[in-house]
C-alpha cells in the first residue's frame, strides 16, 4: 500500500472510528451471537488474490460488528474498565506507524528513555516513595498485563531469595509464596508458570471486609518456617478483582520486611486512583514494597497494553532475567550508561508503548485525570448508595472506589436470573462474582464516557427487571 | 477527547505517518542521540493542566524523531525484519479503536473466532500438518513474542511429562531440554523461568553449517537417561537468529518420537517463507513437532506484535495454564463451546491481534505474498553471489533465505570498525554475530519496502568504506 493510498484509507478508518464512538450506545452492549456464528461466515481458506479495503471494511461492518461486546460503550458496567480515549489510540497509532522495536536502547533510544520518564511522571503523581524511580535505585517498565507483572516480581523474588541460584539449578521445592483469598487468579498461574508449584502458594484468610488477615500471615509463615521451608514471597492487592477488597499494606509490608519476604503490590485497577489525592491513602504502605503494578489500560483512559511494573531496586529484577547473546551487544549497553528494557520482562520483543501513555497524561493533565478519576467514583457512591436505601437489593462489601458488589434479596438464582435476563437484554453489561457462597452483581464503573446519567439508567433497569421477574 | 476532535486529530496523524513513510529514507536509519539526550529534553514531572495535540506533536518532531531507529526504512538490514505494512497498521488502529478484551470468548467472540480461522488459515498456508488446525486436535493463538511461545511450550511439555504434578509441587530437579548452541537465547531465558535451570538446559553441538547434530543430540539424551534425568523438551530452530542456520527436523523428530520429548519448533523470521512452495520443504518434519511458532510481525507485514504459536494437541496447553474464578465463569465457556483464549498463554487480557493479520492476508492476497517474499530471497541471494565474486569479502555461513553473513577478510577488528563506520555514517543500519570465534556482518532482507537498489547500494556502501579504512 503506498503513502497515498494509507492516506485515504487511514482518513476512512479514522471516520469509521469517529463513527463509531458517536454510536457505540446503540449496539447492544454484550454480544449477542451464539457460539460458531462468525466463524461460520468466514471462508475456509485464505484469499489467493489482493481484495479491497472496500471488501473487508464491508465484512468488519456485517461479520465482525455482531460480535463484539462494547468495551467502549458507556454502559458498560462488566469485570473491570479497559477503558480508552483518544489521545491514547493517537499514540497508539503513532507507534504502529513508527514501527520500532524497544528492545534495547540503542533499536531506538526514544522508545526507552520517553518510558523511563514516564514512568517517573506517574511515580510522581501516584506519590511512590522514591526508590520506585529511575533517578534511584529502582525504576519502571511498561508490561503487558498484571500477570506478566506478578510473575516478573515472582521471578525476581525466587532468585533473591535463592541467591540467583534457581536460574541456574531450578527450583528445590522449599519456597512458599503468599496471597489471600481473594488474590487474582494470575497469582497462582505465575507460581505454576515459575515452577514453584500451587501447593506452596498459601492462600490467607481475609476478614469481614474481604482484605487479608496480617496476623493469619504471620502464623502461617511462622509454621512453614518451623516446617523448614523457605517462605519468599508476598502479595497484596490494593483493590481485588472480586469486590476491590484492600489489603492492609503496612502491616503486611512490616511483616514481609520482619522475615525478609518480598513484597509485591498489585494495584491493577485501583492504583489509578491514587492520581487523586483524595485516595492516595489506600498506597500507604507501598513504601515497604519491592515492587508495584498498576494498569493505566485498565481505568487511566489509556488503550491495552498498558501495565505499568516499579521496583524498588532494579538490579535484582535485571540480573533475574538478563541474557545476552553476541547479536545484542552494542557500544551503548556495554558502557552501562543506558537502560535495555528487554532485561526487565520476559519478552525480548517490546513496541513503543511509553507514547499512547505521554499522550494521554499531557492531553488530560495531572488536574484532568484527577477529575474524572473522581467522578467516577463519586457516581458508584451514589449507585451504592441507591442500593443501601432500596428496599429489595443490599451491599454486599465495602464499596471504596468505583465497583460496587450487591444483590437482591431473593437469593442465589434469583440474582443469576436477573443478571442473564438484563445482559440478554444489550442495554448494558454487568457480571457476577461469588463472596462466602453468595451470588454477587458487580457495577464496575470506569468506561471514559460513563457519566451519572448512564448509572442512572441502569439502576432503573436492574430495578425494573427485578420487579418483572418478581412478579 | 470527543468524536468530532478526533476525527480532526486523527486524520493529521494519518498526514504525518504518510509523510513519515513518503520521507523515511531522508533520515539516518540508526538514531545518532547519545544516551540521556532524548529524556534530557522532557520536563521532570507531568504537566498539571491540559496541552494541546500540537504542542505533543511538535515534541514529536523536535524531541523524538532523533531518539528513532528507523525500523520501517528499506536501508534497515540490521537484527531482523520487524516489518509493517498500511493494511497491518489499519488493521491494528481498528483494533485500538474498538477496544476491546478477548480474554473469554463472551467478552468478544469476534475476537477469538477471527483469530482462529485466521490462524487456520494461515496453517493451510505454511502447509502445516491437520493436527495444527483448530478443526482437529489442535489449534492456534497469537501470541505476543516467540520468547513466549516457547515458555508456553516448555510449561506444556513440563506438565504433560510430570503427568500435571510440576504445576502443583514444583519443578522436581530432574527435567532436561536440549537445544543447540545456536537456539535464540529466550530458550535459556524461558527454562530458567519455568524452574528448571539452565544447568539443565543441554546446548548441543552444531555441524558445519550451525545446525544442531541429531546424533550428538541422541547421545546426550542418552546420557541422561542414564543419569537418571527426565528429558522432557527439544527445541528445533528454522533460521537461526544468528545465521539463519535450518535444524534437521525430521532427524530430530523421530529421536523425540523415540524417547517421548516435546518438540518445539521456531521458526520465528524464517517460518514465513514456506508460504511460497520454494521455501516450503524448510518446514519439512514439522509433522513430527508437538508446537510450532512463527512471527508475522517480523517477515509477514504485519506490525508487532504478532506471533502465531501452533500446538498439535490443545487439551495439553489448556490444561497447563488454565485456571477459572469464579468471575470469569460464564455459560459460553461453560458449554465447551467457545475456545477461551486465556488458557494458551501467560496474559490473560489480550488485544483484537487477529484484525491485523486479517487485513495483511486479504490485502496482499496469498498470491502477493509469496510475490514480495520470494523477492526479499532473490535480492539476498543477489547480495550472496557479490559477497562470492569479491576479492576482499567471504561468505561465512550458508544463506538459505534472506539473511547473508559475511566478512572482509582483513579479520575481526576491521569488521568491527567497518560495521562501526557504517553505522555511524546512518545511510544504513546492519548488525553483526560472532561464529567460532569470527566478527561477522549480518544483512537481513526483509523490510516491506526494501528493493534491489537499496541492497546493491548498501553494498557499494560497504565495499567503498572498506576500501577507505584499508587505505
Amino acid at each position: 500500500m503506498s503513502p497515498e493510498e494509507f492516506r485515504k484509507q487511514g482518513k476512512q478508518m479514522i471516520d469509521w472510528i469517529a463513527d463509531y464512538y458517536e454510536n457505540v450506545e446503540k449496539y447492544p452492549v454484550l454480544s449477542q451471537v451464539k457460539p460458531g456464528e462468525i466463524i461460520g461466515q468466514l471462508p475456509t481458506n485464505a484469499p489467493k488474490e489482493s481484495e479491497s479495503m472496500d471488501q473487508i471494511m464491508s465484512d468488519v461492518n456485517s461479520i465482525i460488528m455482531p460480535g463484539i461486546t462494547h468495551w467502549q460503550s458507556p454502559n458498560f458496567f462488566a469485570y473491570f474498565p479497559s477503558n480508552s480515549s483518544g489521545p491514547s489510540v493517537l499514540g497508539d497509532l503513532l507507534s504502529s506507524g513508527l514501527g520500532v522495536q524497544g528492545m534495547i536502547w540503542a533499536t531506538s533510544p526514544a522508545c526507552t528513555e520517553l518510558e523511563t520518564r514516564v514512568l517517573d511522571w506517574l511515580a510522581g503523581m501516584l506519590q511512590l516513595p522514591g526508590q520506585f524511580k529511575s533517578t534511584s535505585t529502582g525504576g519502571a517498565v511498561i508490561q503487558d498485563t498484571a500477570s506478566s507483572a506478578a510473575l516478573s516480581a515472582i521471578l525476581a523474588a525466587r532468585e533473591k531469595k535463592t541467591n540467583y541460584k534457581t536460574n541456574d539449578s531450578g527450583n528445590s521445592g522449599k519456597l512458599v509464596a503468599y496471597v489471600s483469598s481473594q488474590t487474582h487468579s494470575s497469582l497462582e498461574k505465575a507460581i505454576k508458570i515459575a515452577g514453584i508449584g500451587k501447593n506452596n502458594l498459601r492462600l490467607i484468610g481475609v476478614d469481614e471486609n474481604l482484605a487479608m488477615r496480617p496476623d493469619l500471615l504471620e502464623i502461617v509463615i511462622q509454621a512453614d518456617l518451623k516446617a523448614g521451608l523457605s517462605p519468599f514471597f508476598v502479595c497484596a492487592t490494593v483493590g481485588t478483582t472480586s469486590t476491590n477488597a484492600m489489603d492492609p499494606l503496612t502491616e503486611i509490608g512490616r511483616i514481609c520486611r520482619k522475615y525478609e519476604l518480598w513484597l509485591h503490590i498489585d494495584a491493577a485497577m485501583s492504583g489509578t486512583a491514587a492520581i487523586s489525592p483524595k485516595y492516595r491513602h489506600f498506597l500507604n504502605g507501598v513504601e515497604l514494597a519491592d515492587s508495584f503494578s498498576f494498569n493505566p489500560h485498565k481505568w487511566m483512559f489509556t488503550n491495552f497494553d498498558c501495565n505499568c511494573f516499579y521496583v524498588a531496586d532494579r538490579s535484582v529484577l535485571i540480573k533475574t532475567l538478563s541474557i545476552l547473546p553476541e547479536y545484542l551487544k552494542n557500544q551503548a549497553s556495554e558502557s552501562g550508561a543506558v537502560i535495555d528494557y528487554r532485561d526487565w520482562h520476559i519478552q525480548l520483543g517490546r513496541r513503543f508503548r511509553s507514547l499512547k501513555l505521554w499522550f494521554v497524561i499531557r492531553h488530560y493533565g495531572v488536574s484532568g485525570l484527577r477529575y474524572h478519576i473522581s467522578e467516577h467514583v463519586r457516581i458508584a457512591q451514589e449507585f451504592a448508595e441507591w442500593v443501601i436505601s432500596s428496599d429489595d437489593f443490599e451491599l454486599v462489601a465495602p464499596a471504596p472506589l468505583n465497583l460496587v458488589c450487591f444483590a437482591h434479596k431473593n437469593g442465589n438464582d434469583f440474582n443469576r436470573k436477573l443478571l442473564e435476563t438484563i445482559n440478554a437484554n444489550g442495554k448494558m453489561y454487568f457480571t457476577h462474582t461469588e463472596v462466602n457462597g453468595q451470588y454477587v452483581l458487580r457495577m464496575c464503573i470506569g468506561q471514559t464516557n460513563t457519566k451519572e446519567e448512564h448509572v442512572r439508567l441502569a439502576w432503573e433497569t436492574i430495578q425494573e427487571t427485578a420487579k418483572e421477574l418478581s412478579s
